[in-house]
């Protein structure tokens, strides 16, 4: 399997088209010349290609088997069966039962209904207080910014220069009203990785009847998901995030735990989420999620190489290359640098012209030009951070990749800061 | 392209299985056996198949095109231009400008993002009320009762016999309070198709500042969706009812019509509904639109031909049908029957056995054994409500299907009726 391509360039021969008797022999029409040109895909974070094989699972549900599973006859009692299956399949693989498994259409709605959905089941009690770490994903962050606004009290829990959760603040934020802290994994910018764990230890031994959720989008490629060893009640994934197809994902929540429902409607989920179940999602995503686990440590080794190797080359080739996060406590495919004298927006742009896909900040919030709020929670001044390239390694990424981005990049970033106003 | 598959089914020899030395010869392991069976699908109203050209469309997204559209690069850009060739083309067919396209998930998040987005934005000017009509989808009508509950004012509008709402009373219900009217455009139970330009003009000429939103998941197939002519603010359309995909549908929303977003995030759908975009979906449904609308006359003259073929025969063979709702404002490819003295489920497993697929009720709550809303608020009883029988028609409905319903309709419904309790 290989996603790579060659590009295709339209290139006009340098003599125009001016019309005559005999317009062949006098000029040639603009023609297309195939150049096998570099593809080098390190944007893994803002999402990945479909695997092979979850998509082969998909197609029947796109085809034949194209049921409601909500009807009674065959067809969709057929749907019905792969819902089910996916379910388990997806339950088995986070350690939980299946009807603590509720499908979305995506990440940030497993978000909005972890947030809104507690908060919401939790205005009746009283308790009115949600706390949420500054580096959140939007989904999280920018819910919980509505929620203040509609009248919820609303923490935002700063973080150390690594992007780590200052762990002796949420302990002072956490009260008897607090019905929700929501903690981000693996951050998608910097890719630090939160001590779980930890927290969810600290959070019930101050306060047992508060909830915690974790976005666990970035995370599961790589890391420990078994929700009861985390110790979460509600976690989120993503299935474009996980080579998996886009609009689906999941919210993982805790059995006996209060959540209304966001999207109403018929009795879909449970009663938590109404809406005709995506079937070939749903089965696209279980089944990459199944793959993904598979060669979880396999594939975490050997992308941490990789990408290990890469920071290294940057720091000895480019000067005033600083690594933001954390170095230890960082997904093994995320580096994210901020290079002085550089605008990111113009990095990136530079780089796709080699081949190069990368990014600056995330994907969700790259068409707005603001400097990154995460890079700003880690105290990097706006200057610096304005120049941060973000690169994302993943399932094709190879050493001769590596090497291409070694090559390249210094000469970009030099380019770069020679016609730079910034430096 | 056919849907039509043969059953198989497992027989067993009659003589079990019971060890010894030649087992082969003794006796024989389960065997399958294929038997040509029929399988007429019936339920188009639960959901369509997905048409070969949108999966076809669909596919190199699921592939190669995987890029997030928010990304900056090649991949992304890729992308990006899928999403906006399909906006234009929903737009195209809508008659509206493509910045006026939501992409969602599916109808049901269509009427949430509708119904929540308009009140939600209309709470700050204290103009708390709603209306929705009795016979709503539950997408609209459940998020109806919720708004309801956390404060906003709602009526509900009766409709007659026929299932056509009462416009007598919508005038005396709309007031200066009034937000927002919600009204099916076709039920997707019964097929009552509702005066959506009547209704339009009467709500415009009565309040100014209502918005006029219809839930038009059953209607697109067959109705005109020109929302200019139909003068509505607010209009869903839900991908799986068009022959395209599950997980995908649309919200169109008039330009410079309030609506706070339900689903937070990052800043896509022109901020109005975070989450990345569902490429392959949302480009698969925008082409299944355009084949729907291509054909959209004479398939609506080719169903109605048979759907009343249908009608007449089950009139003629089976005594104690009832017909609900309307003949003349009915979708052409739906019919709903009630037969005294059945069970409607009951019926629809039989129906089942014998390869004909039906629902009673609607997918949406049919996993419920409670009597159909619908068919109370057209002043059915209750008991002759139970015995309801929902036949949708679609695109690979042949004459001879029709001709096989009838003839297996009524012993089924005969012996039915023989062994009832209820008769």
């Amino acid at each position: 399997m290989s996603w790579r391509r060659s590009s295709v360039v339209e290139r006009r021969t340098h003599k125009p088209y001016v019309g005559g008797s005999n317009p062949s022999a006098a000029t040639s029409p603009p023609i297309k010349v195939r150049i096998m040109g570099k593809s080098v895909y390190l944007d893994y974070a803002a999402t990945t290609p479909v695997d092979r094989e979850a998509y082969k699972a998909m197609c029947p549900y796109l085809s034949d088997k194209f049921g409601n599973p909500s009807s009674v006859h065959r067809r969709g009692q057929e749907a019905k069966k792969a819902l089910d299956g996916a379910r388990i399949k997806a339950a088995e693989l986070l350690n939980c039962k299946p009807e603590e498994i509720v499908f979305t259409s995506g990440g940030t709605e497993s978000d909005n209904l972890a947030l809104r959905g507690v908060m919401g089941g939790a205005r009746k009690t009283k308790r009115n207080h949600l706390i949420v770490s500054k580096i959140e994903h939007p989904a999280a962050l920018k819910t919980a910014e509505a929620l203040e606004k509609s009248g919820f009290e609303v923490d935002y829990l700063p973080v150390d220069k690594e992007g780590i959760i200052r762990i002796d603040e949420l302990e002072k934020l956490i009260r008897k009203e607090t019905a929700l802290v929501s903690i981000i994994y693996a951050n998608n910018e910097i890719g630090t990785i939160q001590p779980i764990k930890e927290i969810s230890k600290l959070i019930k031994e101050k306060n047992s009847e508060t909830l915690f959720h974790t976005d666990a989008t970035q995370a599961f490629n790589y890391l420990d998901c078994n929700v009861e060893r985390l110790g979460v009640d509600l976690l989120s994934l993503s299935g474009q995030k996980l080579y998996g197809p886009k609009g689906v994902g999941l919210l993982y929540i805790k059995q006996g735990t209060k959540v209304t429902p966001v999207q109403t409607g018929g009795e879909h989920e449970m009663g938590k989420r109404a809406g005709t179940e995506n079937i070939p999602g749903i089965v696209g995503m279980a089944k990459a999620m199944e793959l993904v686990a598979e060669k979880r440590e396999e594939e975490s080794r050997r992308l941490q190489e990789l990408r290990n190797k890469l920071i290294e080359g940057i720091r000895a080739s480019i000067k005033g290359a600083f690594l933001s996060g954390s170095f230890t406590n960082r997904l093994c495919n995320n580096l994210n640098f901020c290079f002085s004298g550089v605008e990111g927006e113009a990095l990136v742009m530079s780089l796709d012209v080699k081949g190069i896909m990368g990014s600056s900040g995330s994907a969700c919030s790259s068409a707005k030009l603001e400097p990154s709020y995460v890079l700003a929670a880690l105290g990097i001044p706006q200057e610096l951070a304005q120049g941060s390239l973000r690169l994302t390694l993943g399932r094709n990424t190879t050493a001769e990749d590596i090497d291409y981005v070694l090559e390249v990049l210094p000469e970009v970033v030099e380019r770069l800061r020679s016609i730079s106003a910034i430096g």
